[in-house]
Parts: C-alpha cells; structure tokens; sequence
C-alpha cells in the first residue's frame, strides 16, 4: 500500500545508485532450450523469473498459466519469461525427469532451468537460496541491465505485474534509444 | 499480433510529433464527484476513460469490475479511471436516473459522467460519435499530456491493460522530473 | 450441514404428509411466454422458481446465467424455470419497461413475471412476502405435485441444486409410473 | 442430446433387467483409507468413481476439485467418492510414491487406489481397461446396488452430475425403505 492507501505500489527503486545486479542463476539442466540460460546472456531483455515447483498446486493453477500468457503477450526479443525449477520438498519425486514430462503435459513454451540442488545437502536449491525466496511460486522483475527491481511471493496480479512490465519496458526503450 | 506473431502491440505512438490531443468529454452530469470532470481538469495524470452502458452485460460482468479495480490499485495522484456512460440503446430505462441506482449497487466508487445526447436526435451521443467508438465497452487510454494512445474495444486483457498503464506512468514520471 | 458434518443436507421433507402446496404466484406481467403462468398450470412438473432483481449485482452475475443453463440443461417438459421478478427497492427505475430491455440483452430465454406491487403501498410486492423471501436472489424448489420443497436465500451450489433436481425428477417419474 | 433437445440425458437405464453390475476393481495400493476399497464392500452407497492421472491438466484443474466437492457436499453413508490412478502413460514418473506426494499437496481427502498394471506388459491398467475408459478424467456412476448407470469422459457439468446423483440417492433411498 503506498501513501495514497492504494494497492499499486511500485516497489521499483527509480534511484540509479540503489540498484543491484540480480544474483546469476545456476542450474544444472533446461528444458525448452537448447542453451543455459545465465542473466547475462539475456542482458538487453527485461526478464520475469518465475520460481515454481511443479506439485505446488497455486503454481500449477495461477502461475504457470499467468507465465504462459506473459510469454505469448509479449515481444520475447523485449521480455524473456524464464521458468526456474526450485524444488525444497519431495525431491525424490519432483524430477527433472518428472519435470519434463510436467512441462510436456501442460505444453508449457517458455525455457526452464533445473535449479542446482545444495552441495552441502539441504534442501532449498542454490539459486533459490541466493534470492532469499520465500517459497513458491515467487515472481522476480529484472530490468534489461541486469538489476533486481521487484520479487513477489504467491502474487498473481496482472494489473500490477502488467504495470511494472510496462515500466521497465519503457526504461529499456529509452536505454536502447540512449545508445544511438 | 507485432512483428514476432506475439499479441501484444501497444498501439501507443512514440512519436511525439504525431500525437493528438484526445477530445474533451461532453457530458451533462456527474456522479461520485462533485466537480464537471474534463480531461483539461485531469491533465498531468493519465487517464483509463471507460465507456460503457449498465444493461451491457460485458461491460457489467466485466468491464465494471476491471475499472474498479484499475482505481483501486493505482494512485488516484497518477491516474485517473473515468467513467462515461455512453447511451446508445435503450435511452429510455438507461436514465441517469436508473445509472445512479446501479452505481449505488454496484458500488462503483470512481467518477461517471453521463455522455450528452445527440442534440440532432441522433441514437449516439456526442462523445461517443467524437471518439468513434464502436461501441461499449471502450477502454481510451490517455496520457498524462492528454494525448489519446490507445483506444480498445471490448478488450480487457489487464496484462496488455496493465503495461499500457506502465508506460505511461513512466513517461509522466519522465516528464514531472523533466520540469524539474 | 447434516448429521455427518456434510454440508449436503435436503431440506426435502419426505413426509408426504407434512408437505404444504406452493403458494400461488401473484403477478402482473410475463415475458417469454404468451401465457399468464400459474403454478396450477405448471403442475406435473418440478418448477425452480428463479426470484430476482435486474439490478441486483448476485442475482446478475450469478443467478441469471445459473437459470439460463438450468432451463438449457433439463428437459422443458419435466423442470420448467420460472423467473420472478420481485422489486423491493427502487421501483422506479425497476420498472417493467427496463426488465424487458434487461432480458432482451442478457438474452433470457426462460419465462419471467412481474410479482404484483404491495396494494397497500407496501416497497415488498405480493408474492414475496407471501414467500416469506428474505432478499433476492432466492430459489424455490417445487415438485411436480405443487409442493415447495425446498427455498434457497444466496444460493448457487450446482451440485446442491443438482441433486434436488435430480431428487424431484425421480420422484416425479415415479409419479408417473404410477399412474399407469 | 435429448429428444427436446437439451443437454440433459440421463443415460441410467431404468429398465431394470438391462442393468449390469460395474465391474470389480483391481487395485495395488489405497491412499487416505486403511482397506483396500471393493465396490462390493461399498454396496449399499452410491459411488462416483473418479479415474484420474496425477499429470493430467484437466484432472488437475477441474477433476480433483469436483470430487473434492462431492466428498464434502454429500454424506459419506449415502455416497462414496473413490479415485482411481490409471496411469496409462509416463509410467515412470506418475509413482504411487509421487501420487502419494500430490495426494498431500493437493490435500485431497477422499480414498485413492492404484489401478493395478497390465500384467501383459502394456501400458493400459487393468480397470481401465475392463471398465473401456477413453482416457482421463473419467466418472464413472454406480447405484447402490452395484450397477454401472453412467460414464463420463472429460465431463464436468456440475448440474448434470448433481442430478444423476440425486436420482441415485432417491433410488437408494427407495430401496432401503423397501427392505423395511
């Protein structure tokens, strides 16, 4: 809630100096790709990380169809919808196996990446970790130079998150055209 | 459908040079204000004017929600949702009259004003035929310079709604700090 | 909720002998039919009584649509919908003349009276207070002997209704049966 | 399609000499029950039997819900809402030790048995095959006595379900009071 008691509330910091690079992924695997996607590879794109487990019901029911409509609304060369698969329960079940068939099932297009599972034996992944994520699902905003802008847990918006898109599409315009 | 077959397009021209003013709303009485609303008024915020009729069904089962709702998430500061009730059909149960119970039922809580009658007799009313819609409901998007962007009929898709909005908040930040 | 803690629970009294006729519907108008309907012409049919208003947001969203697919549903001969029009509130712009126009756009097929206005002066109109409805939407529930079985106050459960329906229908064909 | 054409069709043959008993399940292992479930030893309670596949989107979306629905709306004495897991694809993943995690994330509450595997080697489970299923999900509709009235595939019309259970229901309830 911002100060006018309304819901919208960009928590997109505009002070140049605050931002932070988003944490580079690790994965062990993808799927609907034939390349490991890093952050830095998609540097140029505004990005929506999509954290999801594939038996976690709110992310099966809202969040892959909502990352689904992301990906076929906007132009992929302007926004890159990226899956991230961060099992922290029931990994004997919870596959990569298990996932492609999961995304082969709910004809999921976007590209995916298997998030690397904790060297020292835990249970939550390593990427999931190095974001601080609560839990599934979790949506992160990247900004086409690579910065963390928003991360919202079991939020499902899309007013909102169509709003900070649109914003950080603008942002990315702007920096193309600053180029020339 | 843009270049890449995806659906999004915002229509919206960045070309400063070919931007038109959007035309001021004709109206003949105000509900939810107590102010003769007109987007010379509104100038400096972006506006959602949103044309509908309250025996349409799409625009009750969906159009009258998703105005709502854009009024509560964002910043009253930053954009305003406009109601315009756009008679057509019907004039004669589709009385200001009957309007205001039905905002009172349907709990609207963002400004309506009520579209002046053709004064030639004509079904349409003014705003209407000046805005060319085709019918309800008709979403405009206007930005914060008062130029109409975007026109959408029977569209309410809040991904695309919601981005639209988002660059336009980004383009009026752009220009507030641009007075500065 | 019934003895199992469910919340099925048919308030259906199988005790033929403390079941109680229908009260006859008071009405001044009908739309979708050429005929004055009474519950004594309906009888040999289980009725669901559908009591509305064309202003009231549930019964428009939810109830309506509900009717529609009831009378779509179930076999004319054996379930007829009834709707009943029952203005509590705002008369004035309730009026006949608008719920034509209303049933026109929301393209209900299903018959509809207008329950007949206080003659003493009264906001509640005849066959509602004789109902003893608490608000709209309401749903009755009548077998095909003429008996109220059922009344229901907000109520949308499709498989609820479903199965009074079913109940009611089975009976009725066992009605039937018997008179060979 | 009925012969008024409408949607209702209530396929349960009354014809009392042409019923059939619904064949036996076979089964491996039960889920959220202590017994290994029979139709024989549900006798005497209308069962709606839910075949299912733990990958499958339709299942998961609406399949799952509905029995999850039914199991909380009716009383467990009169009807008995069992799931079936005919895993006729992606065997490899869709384990009973993986259903048993979705079972959980998906809290259903109703018993669940694993159709028991082609002992031939194919890929079609034994019940399954006996009971004909095109594919999932399937609802199968045995009376009280056993017999199999209704299949359906991939269908989820929550009023044409509630019907033929409440024909079922009164049918039972028929055939107790005639055993007093």
């Amino acid at each position: 809630m911002n100060e006018n008691g309304r819901e919208w509330s960009v928590s997109m910091n505009s002070d140049r100096e605050a931002l932070e690079l988003a944490p580079e992924l690790q994965t062990t695997r993808w799927f609907n790709t034939d390349q490991t996607l890093t952050l830095e590879r998609l540097r140029g794109r505004v990005v929506v990380l999509v954290a999801f487990q594939m038996l976690c019901p709110g992310c099966v029911a809202r969040t892959i169809p909502l990352a689904q409509r992301l990906d076929q609304t906007f132009d992929r060369d302007e926004l890159a919808v990226i899956g991230l698969h961060t099992v922290f329960e029931h990994h004997e079940v919870m596959t990569p196996q298990a996932l492609e068939v999961f995304l082969s099932e709910y004809r999921v297009t976007f590209p995916v990446g298997c998030d690397t599972p904790d060297p020292n034996g835990g249970t939550t992944p390593v990427s999931m970790s190095t974001y601080g994520m609560q839990g599934t699902p979790t949506l992160v905003m990247i900004d086409s130079l690579g910065n963390r802008r928003a991360q919202h847990f079991e939020m499902h918006d899309e007013l909102v998150l169509g709003a900070e898109i649109g914003l950080l599409l603008a942002e990315r315009r702007r920096f193309m055209h600053a180029d020339d």
